[in-house]
């Protein structure tokens, strides 16, 4: 029976990522930890055998329990305060909650002996300051962070490295771009555009589409393909080895919206709300993926038309 | 009157640091913090007047205390746990005390909107993993840490970045390279070359020099050239930059402890001890520090051989 810990557990990647491991038709165990309780039903599966264990992972010994205690296979490191807004406010905060956590997990890890493979989800944020004529960015890409998120994250990456080549450990690094899909918290853009427009729709109101700077072009990729990805890169990954998670795919926020308007068959009126404007934006993001395929075999699969569609049916459930 | 905060105010650098202000015999005020008290007498200054203050770095408030109440025009951060071999054996607390101990003192100066300019204090140890045709290794150079301790000095550089451009606090950064001078203590090569070689004629005791590989080159640089780079780097370095404080030059250890013999009338057998030999150690480390020299007008005074007198001298006093 193959053996799963995930930190951020009660995050929207990880419901996804046991969904994807439940739907594979294979028995194994799960070991979900976070600070917080999840609030999705993480006992209906058919597949896997799932428990809940309440940890600090500034808590070192919270985390040697649950490592000694479960002896995973995988350790899939998804606990991050990933705002990058949050970090300019709490810096320190957000440092911590990146960077010490993750090396609290590698050093319990590491004292226990425990043979484990370990991801350690990163970020596309670390790339930082890029401009249009270096996309799609690849891996060997020079990283420039521009937030205290972005530099915990590369802190993060270093750490794996080292802890790769001096100690052996079995560790894979990804720089995930930007998530779309539905159950994702309406911080988020896409989420946040799709709630809008639903209740705008529902409503039957005049009322405008209040947005940031929307001809930025990002990289979307569903989370339903993320979580294949870590699935790949757990079963066929190289360690030590960095890999982009993306669709390679950029496109404008304004082409998101009108997808998500032809989809609800409205006309929109977009608002651009200064404060939503953040400072120092990159203009463009596109990550390059033939390194995960290649290595892999992963794909994208799901369409964004498609992962636009679900999101908007998800908030359509819910207003 | 210039004030001063000096953290780690209790080690080798900072007391040959406050020495050199007295010496400038221009009246100003320091307040050292430390976790432990400082075993030279700080109050034997002509010119400067001097407090010390217990303060954890780990400990917000403690920091806020300081800082608001000393109110310092520059802030010399010299406290660091800065020996790689501990970072191996407990690379938590060796990140703590490096990136979190810097970050906390950042984030307490941009809190109190403090008008200071800050010195953080690197390591040439960011630079890593480097072959002998990229020497001497000037600012510009990537890095590649191979070290707990190295990494945790790339992220407070990192840091250092994002606050100077995001907040515009007015700190200089530096990639300081190997000291040396009397005082220091003998876990640092020459200082330990230096104690056994004078025990050894002390006694009149036939015992070989326990060394590592001696074959290896590094930059020395006397602890006295070091403060004065400081200095110079607060009166004229520029915000947001990163400076090599160096010798630029390059010396084996064998010749450095044939320099000492020399001074000490001596003839050596050389045992070299396997459990000294560093794993992955590099053979050879060489800045380049024309930058700081353009910039500011300092240049290093101390010749290597006069270096290895006063420290010959500082052992002999004690033994």
């Amino acid at each position: 029976l193959e053996k799963y810990l995930i930190t951020g557990f009660s995050g929207f990647v990880s419901k996804h990522f046991i969904e994807f491991l439940d739907s594979l038709k294979i028995p194994c165990a799960v070991l979900g930890i976070d600070l917080y309780e999840p609030v999705f039903d993480f006992n209906r599966f058919l597949y896997i055998g799932c428990t809940f264990s309440k940890v600090d992972l500034l808590e070192k010994e919270q985390i040697e329990n649950a490592v000694s205690g479960f002896r995973p296979d995988y350790i899939l490191h998804l606990a991050s305060y990933s705002s990058v807004a949050f970090s300019w406010k709490n810096p320190v905060a957000s440092f911590s909650n990146n960077t010490n956590i993750y090396l609290n997990l590698m050093e319990q890890v590491r004292k226990l002996n425990a043979k484990c493979r370990i991801l350690s989800v990163g970020s596309s944020e670390e790339y930082g300051n890029v401009s249009a004529d270096e996309m799609p960015l690849s891996e060997s890409h020079s990283l420039r962070p521009v937030s205290p998120y972005a530099v915990a994250r590369v802190s993060q990456e270093m750490l794996s490295k080292i802890y790769v080549d001096s100690f052996s450990m079995d560790i894979i690094m990804t720089r995930s771009f930007n998530h779309v899909g539905p159950g994702q918290k309406d911080i988020f853009v896409i989420s946040s555009f799709a709630k809008q427009l639903v209740e705008i729709k529902t409503h039957d109101i005049k009322r405008e589409l209040r947005t940031g700077d929307t001809t930025i072009i990002r990289d979307f990729l569903d989370v339903r393909d993320v979580v294949k990805a870590y699935y790949q890169l757990f079963k066929k990954g190289e360690k030590g080895e960095i890999y982009n998670v993306c669709s390679g795919k950029g496109i404008t926020l304004d082409k998101v919206i009108s997808f998500m308007a032809d989809i609800l068959g409205m006309k929109i009126d977009v608002t651009i709300n200064p404060e939503l404007i953040r400072p120092n934006d990159n203009q463009i993001i596109i990550g390059n993926n033939e390194k995960i395929k290649l290595r892999t075999g992963w794909q994208p699969c799901i369409k964004l038309e498609q992962s636009l569609t679900d999101i908007i049916n998800y908030w359509k459930a819910r207003i």
